[in-house]
């Protein structure tokens, strides 16, 4: 069984993942297989994952068999198992749990070199519609707080199989970066009566100098304060904390938006690594009859962030990011990109 | 100028270090220069670096000149700049601020190859002398809030020279990781009436599971909680919120801690790239007549964070670390790494 940790010092809970079997001596080498030999992500090859939760497929094929365009498993390696106990409990001066919650991979697509970009509008939003069946599922879990969806595109940014595929983690804690959001988003909602990410969205159309990529629904922009070189958020126009109320329509004008920044990325920058993020709200006492002011201050959103520059002690030490391009800079090297 | 601007909703500062010449194309490729042929740092090339702002040398030499032990420099490319006005502004909705702030460089020793674990006690003790003069004197700047020194060691790590050295960045904000440890130190002594620290420090000493060197003055052990395979704590004996009131006898306790501590993991882990941060009290107005209940509950410390995993979008996107490496164990495998 996994382990929850909290650092007695700032609070930070850390997943102890005791069975992913890295002994010491196993950090002297580490390499990944990115091969399609053997790629347990393929048609036909479903044998080699465990058994689907979920897939969108062929309704006239099997689950476990080929025929299927999504296709959801538990990860073989998880870093939180959802069989337990939510035991808690005190070690000498420490706090710990056991480590219940949920890992996922999301295979995005049967083909092992159809990266995100490439999908069409109506395929790539199958994958999204598989990200919103998987969270409204994991919700009804007492024990859950949160679901985190992100995806490690590219060995530098953690991908240890390139055949393209999301994660899923949920957990029994709301992630700190989650809540350090939901803490500022609540704190400028009592100031201003007025969600932060809205008025993010208004500037941000006024301004018009850091816009990516724009539709109906969505719009994509590289962030005033950005950590990263190219780092880009994704925000909706319609207000909502949560993902996985997202209508067809819109779920359409997301997969165009996801699509065509991810293909201007490739394109500027020579297919770079990168990771993304779905920050949607925490799954809350709300929704089970109770009610909670994060309806009003939290909006959903997608971080983008390009693996380009390394992250050093600096980083680490302080939380300090430096980030050696002007984010206006970049977003017009993106939007001259042609996809 | 480079330039600090704030995140609307978390809060984070982040430094737009524009004068870094990073052009979007400049990601395409990047390649550090790990050879000695023609390092700045070298005994001999000390006119290919910016005017020396301290040194410790023999009284016979000139400044800039050979016959040095220790030697501090302005970084060449600064992430922050001490010159210029401490301006702050609105922009739309946003908040910047001038990026004033100074970064140095600490070249730990003439020799290319001397790493910082092949020191004596005593030569590496002169390093960590220029660490607390140069806390001293930056402290004296009005515009500063905060001191932090750490090191970058091989090019994962984000070092881009491969001689030994240390940087400092001062800036006009304490940085977020920082300010969260502040928070919590002093919400546990409001609780508790004690040090955080010194009850860990107790609890280590106590438990015996985690620990990798003892001195009189200094314990080293893999945290609890621990964020990274094989991270380590060095943590004073002595309560002080500040690094620099170290004596003289204690500067020599923390060179050994050190030395033995970077040595085992040297020796255990084959010489890993790691990066290692100092965590100081921050700069405050009790220095200058105020009072601060900072000198009860905070405690310097060092964190050392071998880089052997990869971060990738469930970390960034949650403050959540998964780490496959049990604390216990790791310690163990650090203990029998003789050196």
């Amino acid at each position: 069984m996994p382990e929850l940790r909290k650092d007695p010092i700032v609070g930070r809970w850390v997943i102890i993942a005791t069975e992913r079997g890295k002994r010491p001596t196993d950090f002297r080498t580490e390499a990944d297989d990115l091969s399609k030999e053997g790629c347990p992500f393929c048609e036909g090859s479903e044998g080699k994952t465990p058994s689907e939760i979920f897939a969108i497929r062929n309704p006239h094929t099997h689950a476990n068999t080929s025929g299927w365009e999504v296709r959801v498993v538990p990860n073989k390696f998880p870093a939180l198992r959802i069989e337990g106990e939510m035991e808690k409990m005190g070690v000498g001066i420490y706090d710990r749990m056991n480590g219940i919650g949920a890992h996922e991979v999301i295979i995005e697509t049967p083909r092992h070199d159809q990266k995100m970009e490439m999908h069409s509008i109506e395929s790539l939003a199958k994958v999204f519609e598989a990200y919103r069946v998987r969270i409204k599922d994991l919700e009804n879990d007492l024990r859950l707080k949160y679901v985190l969806i992100f995806k490690n595109e590219g060995s530098s940014a953690g991908a240890s199989l390139t055949h393209p595929h999301s994660q899923l983690i949920a957990t029994p804690i709301t992630p700190k970066r989650v809540k350090e959001e939901l803490v500022g988003a609540q704190q400028y909602f009592e100031y201003k009566d007025r969600c932060v990410f809205c008025d993010i969205l208004v500037e941000e159309q006024r301004a018009k100098l850091r816009t990516v990529y724009e539709n109906e629904h969505f719009l994509s922009f590289c962030p005033f304060a950005s950590r990263f070189p190219f780092e880009i958020m994704v925000l909706p126009k319609r207000h909502d904390p949560d993902f996985h109320t997202l209508s067809s329509n819109e779920i359409l004008g997301f997969s165009d938006v996801m699509r065509v920044t991810l293909a201007k990325l490739a394109k500027a920058l020579n297919k770079p690594q990168y990771n993304f993020v779905l920050h949607t709200g925490p799954i809350r006492w709300k929704r089970r009859g109770y009610w909670t002011t994060i309806d009003q201050d939290y909006h959903w959103h997608v971080e983008i962030m390009p693996r380009l520059t390394k992250v050093a002690g600096f980083e680490w030490g302080s939380g300090f990011y430096i980030n050696p391009t002007i984010p206006e800079e970049a977003s017009k090297f993106l939007q001259e990109a042609e996809v």
